[in-house]
């Protein structure tokens, strides 16, 4: 690869398999990766390693955790009554940062996107409706994202989960706090508009 | 880290030891990471133990190389006669890249920059000085950025090797081939003019 020698061709390599990482990026990345200390690029290494040996998925929400099931999941103050569904782990720090939710979680890991050929099979529903089905859930919140595909697979789980007689529900769309109305694209304003309530 | 996994926030804090990585982009690529093949980080993480492990200078040029002397300084058909000083290996690959480089090189590894405390001591200027000193070296190109710590370390170094009396060169300022001369700076379009020839 442009006449560099194998060992650093082949860890350019290694980071333009990664999103978003071109060849510039790349090459830039790994002089510094040569510059480093040895222990810390084992350091980085071995926790490269450690991610993929030590990280498995919850067997009630499937997120990712050390222990399964999940500390979420083990937490007697959360309640089991309520699921968040969303589609990546990230979404549930997200939703942990808020520190309004107190139930639990169901991570399904994608979205259905025929697009890019992910089908309902593709992603842990099947785990939800086995969770749902076994009882005892009062409300199950979809909180996938809201573009297309989150939106699609929302609708398809509330579908699938309307034999269940639970209350389904979707997080609100609207303006953004902090921004600005002017900014705003009109499908968010008009969802706005659609959700206003009374004061 | 925001109450994600451990061994996941230890591999997003190492992603963020990167230049040009936040928290975002690490987060992001820590869970490709996760996603990716148990084979494939693997290799990732060898590649990386590998750069620092099997790479070396030139005892020569300083360059990173497999084995030492490099493979330009070990080309027979290579002018040993003419050095070419860049600051960084991938700035080697560049000149190789346009293919009309026959000499050898010689790598810095940096560029005088008092603001960022680099003095003349650490960088490969020592080297270059014993390089000419040993003798039988027609010209010295000084090929360091164009900018000021560029400009700064070939100054300093045209200074030094005065006494060896060798030809000193600095490659030339002026547009970008292809560029424009209304988007061009007014310093480059006056190095420009400075360095017209005749036709």
């Amino acid at each position: 690869m442009w006449g560099y020698p194998e060992p650093l061709a082949r860890v350019i390599e290694q980071f333009m398999k990664l999103p978003g990482i071109g060849p510039k990026t790349a090459a830039r990345l790994a002089f510094h990766v040569m510059s480093m200390e040895e222990t810390d690029v084992l350091a980085f290494a071995k926790a490269l390693q450690d991610v993929k040996t030590q990280l498995t998925e919850c067997s009630i929400c499937c997120n990712v955790t050390e222990a399964s099931p999940c500390a979420i999941c083990q937490d007697p103050r959360r309640d089991k009554l309520v699921i968040c569904v969303v589609q990546e782990p990230k979404d549930v720090m997200a939703m942990e940062r808020t520190h309004e939710y107190h139930g639990t979680y169901h991570v399904l890991h994608g979205a259905i996107s025929p697009m890019e050929g992910i089908g309902p099979q593709d992603i842990r529903i099947k785990e939800l409706v086995v969770r749902v089905g076994e009882g005892d859930i009062d409300e199950v919140i979809l909180a996938t994202n809201p573009n297309v595909e989150g939106e699609a697979t929302a609708m398809y789980i509330s579908r699938l989960l309307k034999p269940f007689h639970v209350k389904i529900t979707r997080i609100a769309h609207g303006l953004p706090v902090g921004g600005d109305l002017e900014y705003a694209d009109e499908v968010t304003l008009a969802k706005a508009l659609e959700g206003r309530r009374a004061l």
